[in-house]
């Protein structure tokens, strides 16, 4: 099916070359023919990677082999087919994902332990291994330094558009980078990361301090992201820090010069997770909850996710319908431990609907049928009860999401 | 809009009247004209009432009154009303709730704490007490004992089929019946009862074997229902025994009596709660969700809820799509403590798709889109841990879904 317009997303803004990162592409034919959907990024000798994976229990075959891989030693390269997610695929997927690895460590010349598997698509069925190993040598030969628009592509499943962004900076005098891509439209809800994201910098840092960075950034963006509730089996998020930049080394999770560089890889991360919102599965309005006034923010998360998964909730916005009752509803029926539902308010884009439990006397319906119209909502909702705030992205529920999902094999 | 034929959901066997219990109804236009929209339920003197309600923390205001009405006496009277649920409408609501409690005690010579209060319909709008109280006269007139069916059509709002059931059993040598309605199509996933639902026996019942059998009913029926997995603000379940049968009375929840009661009671909430599945708000297909093999019983239902709430898996059945990796997807997010992957099971009617956590190697695609094609499914998976075992109903998502609730105010 032909898919609408991604809500106000634009073409990424040019994507800046990461010293010591370089990029190649291949069309495999891994699944359809004539598609770019094979990338390889290669990463310059000492680039450290930290990773988020997703709390899937079961977790793709190429999530497990990344993981032990990422615990053997720094990458070299990464390898990402789409077409077929290699999930739910038992020991024999384990075999084909490390069967890549093989293939691609060869023609690189290293070892596979140095190699990251990435894979994204249809689950539960064996990836073809003969046709992605036969696109290796493509993407070897294209690789080079300007290759992130392209692989932005060649990472797409069900996106519309390709997600990219950049940032650069200044740390301790020095210039730094931070470059990343990400795909993603359906089955999101990630719970460490998103379906798939590459984000590098040239920024020289320990590994402690990577770690603790992708985990930070990773936690307030596509953390907070959700299509609809399913955490997909695939999820990955890499964050590579090849060090060309030649800063002072950052080497713990804190001062100055981390802060710097955690502002431009959290502006990275959450940009690329409102690209996969806007480009959501049949995504018309492209909505941010803040709820604010909890007792912690693991509170106003879970009732941020709350109405964020509402079937009723994401199919009022799809109707522009200012229909609070079940947003109401939403909230009082969240899996927190209290709630005072006298002190909460919610408002649409500034519009008080609702305040001290009920409806606020001075709203009307026009404001809000004018609110909900616009194609970027914030509803924002007060529990009145707390000083803590959250903040989650998503879409609603339109014909078009039932649709692809409905024909996604087909 | 027009709704589609709910699933296999046959017109209510014949209601069977209940001594005791006497029903009128009207049409009153609360919210729309021409409509049967007000319901009385009369009890005989000496009847005892046992209810569970909503645990969504925004329950309404005549269930806030309705349960403080029964903790201070016997009812005498219910009056239900369609249109508006009077929820999230503050103190004026509860108000309302209580002025039409009075305007029926005043109608059949009892005192307001004798009546019971109940609404459904939209939320956040005020009841408008007038219509409700001028259509009261015309309820009592109409009073019969033969009022059954009219009070199931007259408590519907997006149903497109009325819901009751009876049973006949015979305890201590003595006929009983026992007969209910319920409704409810949207907004479903009752976490103590259904949206509205009312059976009556005959049956002579102690307060707490009572109490005890509609809590016992309502965990494996209505508990075990989802649609969008939206709490409903009015759920409420009422049980009234009259004692009309004079049976040797059962005043403890257990021994063979009881236990007949609890299979006559359980059954008539069985089948209404599946009824409300069957005519789920866009529903093509009727699913069973069996989750065995589990640690615990609560570990099952957890699974068996995550499964039945994903928009992933509800399409693929909307769309009769073996898309079993959507279902291996949501197994391995569900909250529970322990998962053994490699030990999951998954059959969809019979048909074994996945077993040790990956596809079956005798599976063939065709024999999954025959399973999926049927209008009755049953949906099998088995954790292959432990001795436990639950089972959830719930509809698919379909394009109806989305149509009904993106237009259910206008």
């Amino acid at each position: 099916m032909r898919r609408a317009m991604a809500v106000n997303l634009r073409p990424p803004t040019e994507l800046q070359p990461v010293p010591g990162i370089r990029i190649g592409t291949a069309v495999a034919g891994i699944r359809k023919k004539d598609r770019r959907d094979l990338v390889v990024i290669e990463c310059a000798r000492g680039t450290r990677a930290a990773a988020v994976f997703t709390q899937n229990r079961f977790c793709a075959a190429p999530v497990l082999v990344a993981r032990e891989h990422l615990a053997a030693a720094k990458p070299r390269a990464l390898v990402i087919n789409t077409g077929f997610a290699n999930a739910g695929t038992g020991e024999a997927g384990r075999q084909d994902a490390v069967a890549i690895c093989e293939a691609l460590a060869q023609e690189i010349g290293t070892s596979a332990t140095e190699v990251l598997p990435f894979s994204t698509g249809v689950i539960g069925e064996r990836l073809p291994v003969d046709r992605v190993t036969a696109g290796l040598p493509n993407c070897v030969a294209t690789l080079d330094e300007s290759g992130w628009a392209d692989a932005a592509v060649g990472i797409m499943t069900t996106d519309t558009r390709p997600k990219g962004s950049s940032r650069r900076g200044q740390i301790a005098g020095v210039g730094v980078t931070v470059t990343g891509i990400a795909k993603g439209a359906g089955m999101i809800c990630p719970d460490m990361a998103t379906m798939l994201s590459f984000v590098a910098t040239d920024a020289l840092v320990s590994q402690a301090a990577l770690d603790a960075l992708v985990r930070s950034a990773a936690r307030t963006s596509f953390n907070r992201i959700t299509v609809d509730g399913d955490t997909s089996t695939n999820d990955s998020c890499v964050l590579l820090a090849t060090g060309r930049a030649r800063n002072p080394v950052i080497d713990a999770p804190e001062g100055e010069s981390y802060e710097l560089l955690h502002t431009l890889v959290a502006g990275v991360f959450t940009e690329l997770a409102q690209a996969i919102i806007r480009d959501a599965e049949g995504a018309t309005k492209f909505i941010t909850i803040e709820v604010c006034g909890g007792h912690d923010e693991d509170e106003c998360v879970e009732v941020a996710r709350t109405i964020a998964h509402s079937p009723l909730v994401k199919t009022a916005f799809f109707a522009s319908d200012p229909n609070w009752g079940r947003i109401l509803a939403a909230v009082g029926r969240a899996r927190i431990a209290r709630l005072d539902v006298g002190a909460v308010a919610i408002y649409i884009n500034g519009v008080c609907i609702a305040r001290g439990g009920a409806r606020a006397p001075e709203y009307t319906e026009a404001q809000g049928r004018m609110a909900m119209a616009q194609a970027e909502i914030t509803l924002r909702v007060d529990l009145g009860t707390g000083p803590a705030t959250a903040r989650v992205w998503t879409s609603d529920l339109s014909h078009e999401y039932i649709q692809i999902n409905a024909e996604y094999r087909t």
